[in-house]
């Protein structure tokens, strides 16, 4: 017997026939003699619709009436499984954030898990009946509703696993596992059976949407077993766990690639102390996040080019915060190209064997591929590339580091 | 300065647009220096969507999980009508059922209010804040969402008032105030200045939906002064009050009349001891609702003909239970008849005078329209018709009584 917690996003409750299903997903581990908690997103399209109503009325809004707004959808799910649960006669009860109560601290629409009281909980996981908990809300510290912000509904999950100590934390989506690659790009991509949390946070970093970054956070911090899995199939998932459960650990697991990218290159900013707190720190002030930064060694005229990159959707505000600071930053030029991909290999073997970032340059090269800028981490090397060589690019080093299914 | 609760029902909050001309209608009473607490229903649609969701699930549905789902309409609105008042530079803030809380009794689908906690709510309003309430919602004794049924949040606004002491509770809606007579018939009808609770009581129970039958008796036993109002317009409506508040006391205050009756009739039934309660006990064992009952005086035979109305829509079932207890009732025949109307001329000042009943006979008569049953209470006196003469007949009572407008 084992506590489990089970999580159904948006698209596994689109609606009754979708919540029906789930009902049954949760009946199996019930039948197999399994504790069961189980957290749900709202049914698909009903948060956009409430955000909507809340923009309609302003952009300046106050979060706590937009958390009394937007934590509906899952409240209503909650109940609407607890009542097919109940059909198919198991003793299933919702349990809302303020109930329970999912403690979290003051900082509404973008809220973090402080405590969860488990005690009530565990007295019903003990007594066989299945607890149903809205996703993504919480109980503020001024006895308010709060919201984890998009996507938090799995980061509930993973909380609501650790709290409960439970074996395993199943994250029901629409994908079956997380895959070597993209496989709309890459036909020879392999669904992993198993990937450390490093990994996972470095695929979700760049683009890989499958779970909230906050929520393996969590999970690595408490140890708890994620596994991802379809909710339109029957078939295991793949499983996020520590690097001590992966016996054959991979060199690299995985080739993602990011479209969301735009780079900016300020040329012949001047070469001195301070300069680079002069430029990104009213970028910082902006909320503009900064990724892959490269400076060239200065030349000697005392002046060097600086290279780094936004996403494109801060593009625009970046230029214009950069063109209002001209007088004072004394850059020559202003070049900004939204036409770039970053292409990452992500692999925890790349730490103790050295060679997997030349094999990477090595790979572009003998495909003509030009690379722009380069930034590596412990577990990842990333390259910004033209965007038109993105599927050429990530095919080619999909094989190179032999991970095309045979 | 007054204390004012204001309600605003699912056309006044059925789309952003009415929520914001709502907005201006607290404002309204904010910048007259009262003090506000506003409670809504949820917006046009949005509980029968939440309805027809449970029912798709199942029709034998756990009330406590119903109530989790169906409570969520009330809460959107809330939110979003606070968020429209601080656009609107006033300081507002959403109260839920269970912050409060409202305390109601156990009956999940069903509640009834119990208590309402003042405490915090005062000291808002006194600090001037507006509080917003979602209607309709409660806390249970277990400690869970409970709802009032159907057309709740009349019900929540009155005893919020009653809370609060508030001077006046002015319920918004698609009406501008109570009629003398459906002016979609009567078009003389015109609008009461004021009209008592017990009025009220007896034109809500034959058919005048304007406010929640629960709600008026809550008011009148608490004292609430009511004003029931158009949120399309800014004029004033009709004051639902106590009887001391009406001066000018006019002898019949409205007619009303109700389609959604059927009669049935026992031919020669036993005219002996229990018979009655042999009949209606299995009605109400099936929860069908008895109206009006006549038993003509027996004849010699021994045997009585009986007649009593239901509801339309119970008919085809008090059709069923009467005939599977066939034997043991010994009728003769039964006929149903759901061709039929109850027109109602209600009054308080009938109590104090005579022929009130007399004039009704004596119109109905002139216009050659056969009274088939009679019933009365202390201020009201109903007669089942033909329903083809209803039009005739509201029309006829209506000029009889003296409410033509000029």
């Amino acid at each position: 017997m084992a506590r489990i917690v089970q999580k159904f996003g948006g698209t596994s409750v689109a609606n009754i026939e979708r919540i029906k299903a789930a009902a049954q997903s949760v009946k199996r581990e019930v039948d197999n003699g399994h504790q069961v908690a189980v957290v749900v997103s709202a049914m698909a399209g009903v948060t956009n619709q409430l955000v909507a109503y809340v923009d309609e009325i302003s952009n300046l809004y106050d979060a706590r009436e937009y958390d009394v707004v937007v934590s509906t959808g899952e409240q209503v799910t909650a109940g609407l499984l607890a009542l097919e649960l109940q059909n198919l006669g198991i003793n299933a009860r919702s349990w809302l954030g303020w109930q329970i109560p999912i403690q979290t601290n003051n900082a509404h629409g973008k809220a973090r898990i402080e405590n969860i009281e488990r005690g009530e909980l565990v007295n019903r996981l003990e007594q066989g009946e299945v607890v149903v908990v809205p996703g993504f809300q919480g109980l503020g510290p001024d006895n308010r509703v709060t919201t984890l912000g998009r996507g938090g509904s799995d980061t509930s999950a993973v909380a609501l696993a650790a709290a409960l100590d439970a074996d395993q934390c199943d994250i029901y989506t629409d994908v079956d596992g997380i895959y070597t690659s993209d496989p709309r790009i890459v036909a020879k991509a392999r669904k992993l059976e198993k990937i450390t949390y490093e990994e996972m946070l470095e695929m979700a970093s760049v683009g890989a949407k499958v779970l909230q970054t906050r929520a393996v956070e969590v999970a690595m911090n408490h140890g708890v077993r994620i596994q991802v899995l379809s909710s339109f199939s029957n078939e295991p998932g793949t499983l996020v766990v520590n690097e001590d459960e992966i016996v054959e650990k991979e060199l690299v697991s995985g080739i993602a690639y990011s479209r969301d990218e735009a780079k900016i290159t300020l040329v012949r900013v001047p070469d001195k102390p301070g300069v680079a707190a002069s430029i990104f720190g009213p970028l910082a002030d902006a909320s503009i996040n900064v990724d892959m930064i490269v400076q060239n060694v200065s030349a000697e005229s005392g002046a060097t080019d600086l290279t780094f990159t936004v996403t494109s959707a801060d593009l625009e505000r970046a230029v214009s915060v950069l063109e209002s600071k001209r007088g004072e930053l004394d850059y020559a030029e202003l070049i900004s190209d939204s036409n770039v991909v970053k292409i990452s290999v992500i692999g925890i073997g790349m730490r103790s064997h050295a060679g997997v970032a030349l094999k990477m340059f090595q790979t572009l090269a003998d495909k003509g591929i030009n690379i722009q800028v380069i930034s590596t981490s412990e577990i990842k090397v990333s390259v910004l590339i033209e965007e038109e060589y993105t599927e050429l690019a990530v095919r080619a080093l999909h094989s190179a580091y032999g991970l095309d299914e045979e």
